[in-house]
Parts: C-alpha cells; structure tokens; sequence
C-alpha cells in the first residue's frame, strides 16, 4: 500500500468509548475514512452520549454483537478487560477483520491475544503516545493525535498488509506513526510515562500524608499544578498499567531511585560540584527533549 | 497602613535584575508606585540591557553604591550571594530604608542578615510563588505575579509598618499576599517546590543514562513535557536552594521515599486494592487542589 492510497472502513467497532476510542472515531469521521462506527462498552448512558455527539453511529453493550460484520476492530478498553473482551468477541470477527488497540503496555496484550486467537496474522498492536488527565468520550475531540506520535508493534505473526492499513488509518488523525519492538516499547514507555506517573501519584499522596498539607497545597503554584497534572488520569487505568507493565516498570524504579539517592547523597554529603553537575546535565538533556519535539511538531505542521 | 492606603517609592534598589527583580520592577513602575530604580548586578551587560528595555533607570554593579538614598532595597539574587551582598551594601543603607528579598528559602537568608545587620527591624524577608523555567531580565514581564501568591516571613525584630508596606508593594502587583512563619514556609516549600524540582531532575538524568536514551526523549509525550518543565530551571539556582533548605529538602526527600517505595511494593507484590486506593486518593487531593487554586485565582480577578 504507498503511503498516498487512501484506506476506507465500511464498518468500524470501538470497544471502549472514552477519550481514546472517541477521539479516534471523531478524527476518522473527519477524515470521511469510515461509514458506520459501532460503539461498545459496559455502560448505555455514556454509549447514548457517544451517539449525541456524533461520536459514533450505533451501539450495543455486547461485545460478540459489536464486532459482526466489522473491517477494523479497535480495543480501547482498560488493559485487564483485554483477554476477556477477546475471548467474547472471537466467535463473530470476519476472517479478515483487523483487530488493534491501543494499550499503554504492549506485551501484555500481545499475551492476551496469543491466548485467543488461533490467527494472529491481522492483529496489530499498537499505542497512540497522546491523551489527557480527562476521561470519557466527552472529553474526546478529533485533534487529540494531530502531530503525536503513534507506535505499533506488530508481532511476527502480523501481516505486513494490516500494519499498512493500521499506519494509514492513524496517518488519517494527523499522527506520526513508527513501529517497534515490543519489549523495546514497554521499556520505553516505563521510562517516560509510567515512571512519572508514579512519581506524580507518590507525591501527592506524600504531601496529602503531611502535618501542614493544608499549607502545602494552598501555596503551591504553577510548576507544582504542572508537575502533578497526571496524577489527576483514572486511578483504574494506571492501577492497569502498573501490573501489565510491571517488569519494565520495577526496573525504571529501581534506576530512578539510584538518580535521586545520588542527588540526597550530595545534599547530605555536601558534594556541591555533584549536585550543580548532574542539575546542569539534566537542563541540557531537557532544553534538547524540547528543542526536538519542538522540531517534530514543526515537521508535521 | 489601611489596605487603601498607596504606597510610594522614590528610590527603589533592586540587586539582581533577573526574572524575579526585574518582573517587580516593571510591576511597580506599571502602577506608578516608584520614581527612580536602580539596577545592580555582576553584568554590566545585562543591565544594559535591563536599562534599555525600560526595566530600571540607571545601574551600577557596586552593592554599596546602589543602596545610597534607596527607600526600599529587593534582593533578588542566588541565595547563597545573600550575606556577602548585605555585607557590601551595609554601610550605605539608609536608616529607614525597608530591606527584603525574595528567596525561596528563609531561614538561610534571615541567618545571612542576622550576621551582618545589628538593626532587623526593617528587614522583611519575602518570597513570591512565581516564576517560570527561562531566567534573565529579557523573560521579565510585569504580570509575572498577578494572582500569584506572595509568602513574608517577618521575624521577631521586625517593624510591622515595614512588613505593611511590602505587603502594599507587592499587592500592587496583583499577588495575594500572606505572612507566615520560617520553619513553616521553609517546610511548605521544600514539599511543593523543591521536592518536586528534585524529582524532575533526578527523573530526566535518569532517562538520560538509559541504552535507549535517544527512543526514549523522542517518544516521550506532552505529560512528560509538563512533568519535567521544572528541568529546565536554573541549575546554580537550584544547587544554591538545596543548600540553603538542606533540612526541610531532606527530610522531605525521606518522605518522598517511603511512598514510592509502597507503590513500588505494592506492584511487587500484587496488592491491587492498596494500589488502586493510593491512585485514586491522589487523583482526589490533586483535583482538589486544582479546585482550590481556580476559586483563589478567580477570587483575585
């Protein structure tokens, strides 16, 4: 498929209507890519508000009904429902349906599916690198991947032909999408997500845990509003996360712990030259994060 | 002082025009509150430039020259600069002159002060709650503190009209003014400022010396962006802010480990339910401070 072909989808399933799976169906509609999108989840209020806003065009809280008939079927569900939702769904995917998600943690879900499925040769893992605090298909808007990056991880058992077709479907949102190893996508994405989440969730809970945490949060001011703005995301989801990721995750704490056991150490130790090292250091790695994501958004623009 | 009352400056010294010294000083000429201010620093350039750019009106980079004849002196220079300045300026400050600065630890300034200076009684140390990553007099604007908060921490010495009239000064820029005790703000500060500082340090060396560094920086998202802002702060400013907060930081630091070490523990050994409460008690304090610093920034528009 050259990357100018442009893909269409009779029938589009979205198993978890919520920011995610929202935003994708608003940003394929808008993209005149798709036909008829089916909305599943457990709740019929949410699916109902789904329908008000356009974000979909029907829906049912069946599973195995959502998905006949459908082209591409995408999960975008809490990453425990994976095995589960698969397990139902199985009996009526067509043959030739493409099944993806859009899980935080590759390797798990590639478990779960392994566990299914006899036919691997359509599923395509993947994980759009974008979202907010905000949950739910309100808070969902076709923009939401514009100029983010998207990762797919195919398995070797995936057909080169439904990768294409992924890409291009995410291509259709404004993403940049790149493929990766999986281990190499769940260390990556232990390291610059699941990591400072954490690290946001202990804070908080830290300062809470404090004699002054009245004080505390009445002073706090903007970097602090920054810094914890993802310990505002579903305590569910990332409980999720934690188990499906766990390995990667244990191993980037243990390292994170190191870093700031160096930096107490030259607190404590009076090691000045250290500690303005390592912050100097830090900056630079910072400014150049920046410099660069600043040129990647410039390039997709 | 009633709250009405306007407060006036004819001389005001300002001793380091950075971001802090030179945001006040285009705040206080906005509001007419001052006839003269006199810029002093190491770089002759950069109060050149601070001239130019309208922020003071004349500069010297002699300490106990730009003290002569001034009503109100700021110190906004790095913490640890502090006593051998007060030192420089001592013979030359007015008697009557109101002294105070603006650094994010206190109990360091206010032993600097009590070395060298036999009268406190016009000293009024003070820190605003504000500020952004970038440093520099060019990155001065004259709103920095508008509905921001401004901490004084007078002591026991000082006068309180002194303490009246740099709460009005400050006031004059928009920030909601409060007083409070040392230990108290050197506490509350090291939680939500200086810890946090610590940890986006720590986090992006971290990152940096991992083998998949490069996928690392150039997969990372907008809440990576947010969570490491405070990275890219002044490293000497914040080498010089640990030494001086060393007590309060620690201890903190202490803190901070033994509740990452129980989410750490928690995903070890599978306690689901412990790891879903911390989650989301988090997410709860941190949306209600969200709350509580919409309702503060609307009550000051």
């Amino acid at each position: 498929m050259s990357n100018n072909e442009k893909i269409h989808i009779n029938k589009l399933t979205i198993i978890g209507v919520g920011l995610i799976g929202g935003s994708l169906a608003r940003a394929l509609k808008h993209a005149n890519a798709v036909d008829h999108v089916v909305g599943c989840g457990r709740n019929a209020d949410s699916l109902e508000t789904a329908v008000k806003l356009g974000v979909i065009d029907s829906y049912t809280t069946e599973p195995a009904e959502a998905v006949v008939d459908a082209d591409v079927i995408v999960l975008a569900t809490p990453l425990i429902t994976t095995e589960d939702l698969i397990r139902k769904m199985h009996p009526n995917i067509k043959t030739d349906a493409i099944i993806t998600d859009v899980g935080s943690a590759k390797g798990s879900v590639v478990a779960a599916a392994k566990n299914v499925l006899n036919d691997l040769t359509r599923f395509v893992p993947g994980h759009p690198i974008a979202g907010t605090e905000k949950s739910g298909v309100e808070a969902s808007f076709a923009e939401l991947f514009d100029a983010h990056r998207v990762i797919l991880t195919p398995i070797k058992e995936t057909d080169k032909e439904a990768t294409d077709f992924i890409t291009r479907m995410w291509q259709l949102t404004g993403a940049d999408v790149v493929t990766m190893d999986i281990n190499k996508h769940d260390q990556v994405l232990a390291a610059t997500s699941h990591l400072p989440h954490m690290l946001a969730y202990a804070l908080v809970d830290c300062l809470s845990g404090m004699d002054e945490s009245e004080e505390i949060f009445s002073n706090a001011a903007g970097g602090f509003a920054d810094f914890t703005r993802i310990a505002s995301s579903s305590p569910q989801m990332w409980h999720d996360i934690c188990y499906s990721n766990r390995e990667s995750l244990l191993r980037v704490l243990e390292q994170f712990d190191q870093h700031l056991g160096r930096i107490k150490l030259a607190i404590e130790n009076d090691n000045s030259a250290e500690l303005l090292e390592l912050f100097t250091r830090a900056k630079q790695q910072r400014d150049a994060f920046l410099d660069q994501r600043k040129n990647r958004k410039d390039a997709c623009e």
